[in-house]
């Protein structure tokens, strides 16, 4: 797979540069996998969850939202899995006290064989994960004589697993605490609360609860920027259906969701469907929606048919029902449900990687270049920018009357230093489709020039025409 | 100062019953001081947060949005002060291993004097928490043989202070884990990241970094529903100026915030400022906004000049000067800051307290009742309700194609079940300003009943007036 180191790169440096993202409390040398929105990426991530949210609630008369908490009942986890098999299976070595995830041990030994006894290795070991052999792994590591970096020794613990939720304690008296989670998916949110939803919105299947929040997970994390981070933002939506029409919902979501990301305008070649080979114990059918990153194809979104696993669950750990009564069939079921699960952080990378652009615009007579991103223009951050040529004549002020005219209506930017050519750049680099400018004309007749991001040209029209064309292309 | 639990349990009870606010994992009986938000809460929240961010963000030329992490780097809060005084006196007994709050400890003991004694030795409590004084309260607590209510002792530990940051250990291997906290406020994100904003945003002061976003603190909770909880959710601004500027920014953003709550419409009188008796360390003028909710006035926003205690100190800590160079005065500063905090739950509390409205509808024939929540349209979860007079004669599609005209640009509800007078008390008690029947006399002239939400008045208008006419009432 064709993957583009230089360019991620590229992209990561961009993104610091112009504000998107910042590592996360970077003058303290930063939190590892933690990241921050800037002034740019936290406009333009709110822009996508915003687009997001009005494509599943306001333009569905069949799907509502909500907002769970992070902090959810414990036994919930217990329910859903995660307490006994969220996890990842660690060794620790008994004269340094140093633990490892197993893997990586295993994978940094295979590194220093050549190369096909390497593989042999890592096979072997793929076998014993995927059987969860953790008898078999730790003979592996003992026959190989794979040692500990800290003490050199191969004087090994048993294997366990380690769970990949972060826990607190609630409650400050000691007696009184209990143990925590910070919620590893959003998706639980929505299942303990779906009778709460359905009875008080009077809901009617099939109907679906949407949900946009915080979730983390403990990862020992491949450095490959927002794609895999400790914190994240889920978007996620779980479709509630009558049993027995699960495939034919989870068709139409496919489609509809994979026109929701064709929708941005995007190359539609980056976008492909990956079936997961090997379903989850809840699933009868998954598929992810996959776009091509500069690090190659990767997971966007996921759609899964969960089944009625997680509300039988629930009514199991609960003891209280979790059925729905269906009036047209006259018959009391759990309802299946189709899941829309898809990564804010990621729908961000995957929206600055598919934007950013550097071209190259020498002519004979003269080297030149730009770096643009051509971010939708209804999730640009910055809508208008707009330019007076000079900083005198009355021209700020006649500048400063459009801002005013259209700051109510979209994010506007005002600037007066440098020439127009380097404020035209600034504006590339963080993606604003529309520029204009206000010149000693505009005094004369209220015309302006106009210049499009993407295709840089220029035009005259009517200062009075600007808020109307712009909210025309930026609003969605 | 007059409270009405009465009609406080009221309005809990209409915001569950409604689909605004849900206990947390309530099937599993709940968790204390969590909540989440259901179908209509959650756009109600969605778009008071929305609001603020327009008015803070968009409608500012000088101040930009970022989203930070909840999870930051652990010497920020040692800069901040909050590792070592964010928390509360407890001792244990040491016969049971129970542990108190102090406070709470001689509260209880307190409650069983009587009436002026009790009084007393709160008031000498109090003195003692004042100036901290750990020995003259452990005193206390021995000369009134204040017993633990478990092993009836008085053999207590020395008092010693807890921490009321939530923590947890990020990495999973041993070694390298570390103790972070998830942040008890929004504001130290801001902090950190003010350089790379002002370097990369070139802005010049006085700029604001606005941030919304969850927050948690392990508190001993009073149960007042949202008013105070665990998780909550903070709206943010810290405003940069030059030394000595602050005490007039200080008064610009009292009055901008004060402006923007009267901004939606309830009663002026149910809002007054109050200043902190007693400063912060950091602060050299501080106010809150308070509103009258039915449990009394309470703190819904504390506007605060913070001086530049929060930059000098990360600038001590990380050994990053923290500094502006001010192109006007020529003069490198750290900037001081005017902060504006706000309390998203409370918000949504003191907007659901103004709102709700018990009305006596009735006349010398009939007795007649309604509850209708008074929800400022622009803020309302459902913007436009649509029903048919009837389930049939072609007037369910004649309904459907005025939502779908409409739902593009608001969030809309269709309804075909009851009464239509069932039917406009449904949207009454969730906020809707706007219903609008369908009826036979439509299919010949088009013209549809529109009915007010305050007034319950009606009048016959054109369907294709519809969607501006709602457009115009609730966009801000």
């Amino acid at each position: 797979m064709a993957t583009d180191q230089n360019n991620f790169q590229a992209i990561i440096s961009h993104c610091k540069e112009y504000g998107f993202v910042f590592p996360s409390s970077e003058i303290y040398e930063g939190l590892s996998a933690v990241y921050d929105y800037g002034q740019y990426g936290a406009q333009l991530k709110k822009n996508i969850r915003d687009y997001w949210w009005k494509s599943m609630t306001q333009l569905n008369d069949n799907i509502v939202g909500i907002d769970a908490a992070i902090f959810m009942h414990p036994t919930t986890w217990k329910a859903s899995g995660h307490v006994d098999s969220f996890s990842d299976p660690m060794i620790d070595n008994k004269d340094s006290k140093k633990r490892y995830r197993v893997d990586h041990l295993i994978e940094a030994y295979a590194d220093t064989l050549p190369e096909a006894e390497g593989a042999a290795v890592l096979a072997q070991m793929d076998d014993l994960l995927k059987e969860n052999d953790f008898a078999g792994l730790k003979a592996l590591i003992e026959e190989k004589k794979i040692a500990c970096a800290v003490s050199g020794t191969v004087n090994w613990t048993e294997i366990r697993n380690f769970n990949l939720m972060f826990s607190t304690q609630l409650g400050s008296v000691t007696d009184e605490a209990s143990e925590i989670y910070l919620r590893p998916e959003t998706a639980q949110g929505i299942f303990v609360n779906f009778l709460n939803v359905q009875k008080t919105g009077r809901m009617k299947i099939p109907f679906g609860i949407a949900q946009t929040g915080k979730a983390f997970r403990n990862e020992i994390v491949a450095r490959q920027f927002i794609f895999r981070m400790r914190e994240f933002e889920q978007m996620e939506m779980q479709f509630f259906v009558r049993p027995g029409t699960q495939q034919e919902w989870f068709q139409h979501w496919k489609e509809a969701r994979m026109k929701w990301h064709q929708s941005l305008g995007f190359d539609t070649a980056k976008y492909r469907f990956k079936p997961h080979i090997k379903l989850a114990h809840y699933a009868d059918a998954a598929e992810d929606i996959e776009f091509e990153f500069p690090i190659g194809f990767k997971e966007v979104e996921g759609i899964h048919s969960r089944t009625d696993f997680d509300l039988k669950q629930h009514q199991e750990y609960s003891r209280k029902k979790q059925q729905y009564f269906d009036p047209e069939i006259n018959q009391n079921y759990i309802p299946y449900v189709i899941e829309t699960s898809i990564g804010l952080d990621r729908m961000f990378l995957l929206t600055v990687c598919a934007a950013y652009e550097e071209q190259d615009l020498s002519t004979a007579d003269k080297q030149d270049s730009r770096v643009v991103m051509k971010i939708p223009a209804m999730l640009a951050p910055i809508k208008l920018a707009v330019f007076p040529l000079t900083k005198k004549d009355g021209l700020p002020e006649l500048a400063q009357e459009l801002i005013d005219e259209c700051k109510p209506y979209f994010h506007t930017y005002y600037e007066e230093k440098d020439s127009i050519g380097k404020r035209y750049r600034r504006q590339d680099a963080i993606g604003t489709p529309f520029c204009i400018t206000v010149d000693h004309q505009t005094k004369e007749d209220h015309t302006v020039t106009i210049r499009y991001r993407d295709s840089m040209e220029q035009e005259r029209i009517h200062m009075s025409a600007v808020r109307d064309l712009v909210m025309k292309a930026t609003m969605f």
